[in-house]
C-alpha cells in the first residue's frame, strides 16, 4: 500500500481543485438530443481532451456522424483497461422546476452534514467520469505514473441512444480493446454500500397481431359462431405464466441458472423487504415465481411482461363488436445464457400453437439482447469489492441490475472484453429530473475508490 | 277463408295505389337522429294519422320530449292486437353512395323478374309498416271492418335509441295494453322462406378496469416482481371458455335450454352450412360451443364476448412499461331464462376471484336486458306461420335472433304481453346503408300475408 497512501492523500488535498475542474465541465450545456447544443457537445469533448493532456494522455478528439468521441491513452505497468463514460447530458426541461441554474453548479448543504454538487450530469455522467480522471491526475502528480495501462472512451450521445457507438467501435476495434472496461455510470447501494454490478437482464420485443375475420362483425349476428381475436389473444396471453408465477414456454428457462447461496444472502442482507419494494408503488405482495426475493426476482430471474394490448372498441360507453383483429407488445427480460433468438422462437412456437386454425397471426420484432452477467467468483470482480470494502463504511456488494446498458454488451460481442461497472450515483440523484445532483461524499470517495481499485488491478 | 278471398283480391287489385301511398310517405325525410329534420318526423307522423284516420282508425299525434308518436284505435270482432312499426329512417350519408335520391323512391327493375321500391325507409321500416295498414284498408273496403281489434302505436325515434318509448309506455299503460303485440321489423330467412322470429337474445354488457401499482412502472425496475394489470386481465379473460367453448363462469348456463330437436331440425333445413355461414367473412371454423351449428350458436346460445381492450402502450415502437391499470369490454348475449342480474353478479365474482389481493378491478355496467323467447308451440306463433306457410310458396320457419329488439322485452315488461315479430325484409335490402330497398314481392305479398294473419287470429 506504500504507493497508494499518498495517492489518497493527494486526493483529500486537492477536493477543492477538483470541484472547480468539475464545475468548469458541468457548466457546458451539451445536451446531445437537442441539436441546438451541438457545439456545447464539441466545446465538452475538447474541455476533456484538454484535460486529460494535461495529465499526460494522447488525447484527441474524433468525428463521428453525430457527436464526437473522445479516446486517449497512458501508458502504465499494470494490465490495459479501458475506461468509459459520457459526456453528454439529459435536456433541463421543465426549468421551472429546478430550485438552481442547471448550468451553474454550486455546492450545497442538501440536509445537515450532507452536501452535494447541484446541476445538470453532476451525477449522470460528468461527475462520475471526472472521479476516475481525479484518480488518474492524483497517481500522476504524486508517482508520474500509472499503476495500468489505461485507455480512455468518452461518448456524447449515451442520451440520445448513442447512434455512432457501435459503428465506431467497429472501426476502431484494435485501439479500443482492453483487457477488460471499466464502466462509472451505476450506482451505490445506499450512501455507505458500495456496490460492483455484475448482473445486467437482456431483452427480446415483440408485437403480435391476431388475425380472424376480414372484417370487424356484429357480436349479435357473429357472436358465439365466429372467432373473436381479443379472446383468441387473451388465452395465449393468459397461458404465458402458470399458477407459480413461472413461464409456460417450452425451454424458457433454459441457460439460467440458480444464483449462488452466498450472493442471495448478501442481497438478503442489504435490508430490501418485499414491504421496502413494493410499498412505495402501492402494492403488498410479489407477482412472479413464487419463493424468491424481490431483489432476485429482478436481479436474476427472466420475466415475460405485456407492455401493451388493445383490440376493438376502447372508447366511452359500448359497441357490440367483434374486431377483425387485436395486438399485443410483449417483451422478455433475460438472465445468464438464455439465447434472445431462441427465445422469440419458442415465444412464436407457443403463440401459433394456439391460434385457431381459420385465424392467423403476424410477428414484429422489436430489438433482442442478451444478458449480461459476470461470475461472481470472477478477479476482476472480487478485486474491486475487496477496494470499495476498504474505501466505504460497508463491504461492497455484488448486485445485478434489471434494466439493459447496451455499451456492456457491445464491448463483450465486439472487443471480446468483459465490463466491470462501478458507480457512486445514489438513488436520490434525480437524474433525468430537475434537481439533478451528486453528493461531494459520492464524487470524493469515489476519486479514492478508483485510486484503491487501480491499485488492486495492478496487482 | 270466404272473408279473406275478397280482400287479397282487393290487395292485388289496389298494388299501384298501395305503392303510391308507401311513395308519399317515403319522399317524408324523417331522419330522427339529426334535429334539422324535426319537422319532416313530426310531417310522417301526421301523414300516417291522416291516413290512418281516412280507414276509420281513431288516430292521433301524441308529443313527447322527442319526436311525436302516432297512437290509432280501431274496433273489431276478434282479439285485441297491438302493431308497433317506426316512421323515422336512418340518415342517408354518404349520399354519394346512392344511385338514386333516397327521397324519390321508385320501383327499379334490380335483376330480370324482379322489381324493388328504391329510397331511405323503403324496407326500414316505412315499407314493412304499410304492408300492415294496406291490409286494415282492404278489409275496411270489401267488409267494412276488422277482423280484430286493432291498436297501433309508432313511434319516431327507433333509429336514435328510441329514449321516449318507456316513459310513454308507462304514461299510457292501459290504452296501449292488448293481448299481443304484432311487430314489423324483421326479415324473412330468403325470397321463398317467410319467419316468425321467436327468441331474440338479451345482453349484459359489462367493463372491468384491473388496477395494479400507483403508477406506470419501468419492467427493467420491477418486471417479475410487480403486478402486470394486463397480464392479470389476460388470465382472467383468457379463463372465460373452456377448451370446448363454454363459458366456464359459475351458474352461467342457469336458465338456458335445449332447443328442441323439430326446430334443430327446421334450421338444419334452411341449407345454413358452416361455410356458407363463415365464408363471406373470411372464416371456416366455428368458434364457441363445439357439436353445435352456426344458427343454433347464434340463435339459442349464450356467449361470452371481449369486444375491447386496452392497456399499457399501444403506440408505434416500443416501450417496457408495465401500466398502472388495463381495462377491457366484456358482453354476454343471453338466451331463454338467464337473469341479466344474476349473470352480471357471477361474472363479477369469476373476475374477483382472480385479482391478486394486492390489486383492484372496478367494474362499470353497460346496460342488460333479458332474452325473448316464445314458445315454440304458442298459438299465436303456429297461427302466424300458418297464415306465413299458404302464402307463400315455402313453410314458414320459427327462427331466433342473435341480436336484441328492446320493444318486445319493454312490451312484456311493462304492458305485459308478448311480441309476434313478422316481417317481410331480405337480407340484401341494405337497410342502414346506401340504396336501401324493399322488393315489391315484399311489399304485396307482406300485405296479403298480414291479411291472412289477421283472418287466421280472428279464428
Amino acid at each position: 500500500m506504500s504507493d497508494l497512501a499518498p495517492v489518497l492523500d493527494h486526493l483529500d488535498r486537492s477536493i477543492d481543485k477538483s470541484l472547480e475542474r468539475l464545475f468548469s465541465l458541468l457548466r457546458i450545456k451539451s445536451i446531445s438530443t437537442d441539436p441546438a447544443f451541438a457545439a456545447e457537445c464539441r466545446k465538452a469533448a475538447e474541455w476533456l481532451v484538454e484535460d486529460l493532456k494535461s495529465i499526460g494522455f494522447d488525447a484527441g478528439i474524433r468525428d463521428t456522424a453525430g457527436h464526437p468521441m473522445v479516446v486517449a491513452h497512458h501508458e502504465g505497468e499494470g494490465p490495459h483497461v479501458l475506461f468509459y463514460g459520457h459526456y453528454d447530458v439529459q435536456p433541463v426541461d421543465p426549468l421551472e422546476l429546478w430550485e438552481d441554474d442547471p448550468f451553474d453548479p454550486q455546492v450545497k448543504e442538501i440536509e445537515p452534514g450532507r452536501k452535494a454538487i447541484t446541476g445538470r450530469g453532476s451525477s449522470d455522467d460528468k461527475g462520475q467520469l471526472m472521479t476516475f480522471i481525479e484518480a488518474c491526475r492524483a497517481y500522476k502528480a504524486v508517482h508520474g505514473k500509472l499503476p495500468c495501462r489505461i485507455s480512455i472512451l468518452f461518448e456524447g450521445e449515451e442520451e440520445s441512444g448513442s447512434p455512432s457507438l457501435r459503428p465506431f467501435l467497429e472501426a476502431n476495434r484494435d485501439e479500443l480493446k482492453a483487457e477488460f472496461a471499466l464502466v462509472c455510470d451505476t450506482a451505490m447501494w445506499d450512501r455507505e454500500t458500495p456496490a460492483v454490478c455484475v448482473g445486467l437482464r437482456g431483452l427480446v420485443g415483440e408485437e403480435i397481431t391476431v388475425k380472424a375475420a376480414d372484417r370487424d362483425l356484429h357480436s349479435g349476428f357473429f357472436g358465439g359462431a365466429a372467432a373473436n381475436p381479443i379472446t383468441v389473444l387473451a388465452r395465449v396471453l393468459g397461458a404465458l405464466h402458470d399458477d407459480n408465477g413461472r413461464v409456460t414456454i417450452p425451454g424458457f428457462y433454459e441457460g439460467v441458472e440458480e444464483t449462488p447461496e452466498r450472493i442471495l444472502k448478501s442481497w438478503e442482507g442489504l435490508g430490501q423487504t418485499t414491504e421496502s419494494f413494493l410499498g412505495p408503488i402501492g402494492l403488498s405482495r410479489l407477482s412472479g415465481e413464487t419463493g424468491r426475493s424481490a431483489l432476485e426476482l429482478v436481479w436474476a430471474r427472466p420475466t415475460a411482461e405485456i407492455n401493451g394490448i388493445s383490440g376493438g372498441y376502447t372508447g366511452e360507453g359500448f359497441k357490440t363488436v367483434i374486431p377483425a383483429e387485436a395486438s399485443a407488445k410483449v417483451s422478455f427480460r433475460l438472465v445468464h445464457a438464455q439465447d434472445p433468438d431462441k427465445i422469440r422462437a419458442a415465444f412464436r412456437a407457443f403463440v401459433e400453437a394456439r391460434i385457431p386454425s381459420d385465424c392467423s397471426v403476424e410477428f414484429h420484432k422489436h430489438g433482442g439482447s442478451p444478458a449480461f452477467q459476470l461470475d461472481y467468483d470472477m478477479p476482476l470482480v472480487t478485486k474491486a469489492q475487496a477496494a470499495l470494502t476498504e474505501e466505504w463504511s460497508k463491504p461492497a456488494v455484488a448486485i445485478a441490475m434489471g434494466g439493459s446498458i447496451p455499451i456492456v454488451g457491445d464491448f463483450r460481442k465486439m472487443l471480446g472484453m468483459e465490463s466491470l461497472l462501478v458507480g457512486f450515483g445514489l438513488p436520490d440523484d434525480r437524474i433525468h429530473s430537475p434537481n439533478e445532483k451528486y453528493d461531494v461524499t459520492s464524487f470524493h470517495r469515489g476519486q479514492r475508490s478508483w485510486a484503491r481499485i487501480l491499485d488492486m488491478l495492478s496487482k
